[in-house]
């Protein structure tokens, strides 16, 4: 898996960040929690995202709403790659996850 | 142009919304600033964005900041659609711009 920040701290970003995943086929992100929110858009690629709600299949243009805390993975269930745009929150000011 | 939100208040997203642009050919977006910023990626399609750095070519897969109060607009500048991700912070809770 690929992660690419776009938009964040570097580039001024004070509210949110902009990353790209590219999910190699057959893999997933892990099944996890976190106390932040993503909002998510399948630019291209076959997926199940797995939430609180079971699982959904994906394709291009679909919109994820995943809340803070809920249970949550993307799968490429296709041939290619499956790619994404995932937003996250700042918090104080730095993408959530980094060393403080 | 057709704005769609797709992650925003009515899901329950507490601090940002993502909005998918379709913007036609050779239409543009007006030539604006505001007291909010812009993450935008580019979908599908070829265009240019004006801001405060002068003009740039956009393509699939480009990714621009747009900071608070920066001039700018984008422009579609191909034959086909330019679809565009662009997400905004919300403002008390709602889309910028909307109601109070």
């Amino acid at each position: 898996m690929l992660m690419r920040v776009v938009a964040g701290p570097d580039e001024g970003a004070p509210n949110f960040a902009m990353r790209i995943f590219e999910i190699q086929p057959q893999s997933s992100t892990p099944y996890h929690s976190h106390a932040w929110e993503h909002e998510v858009f399948v630019i291209s690629g076959q997926g199940a995202v797995t939430g609180a709600e079971g699982q959904k299949q994906l394709g291009e243009g679909d919109a994820i709403f995943v809340a803070s805390n809920e249970q949550h993975c993307f799968a490429n269930t296709g041939d290619g790659l499956l790619r994404l745009v995932c937003v996250v929150p700042l918090i104080s000011g730095r993408l959530p996850g980094s060393p403080s």
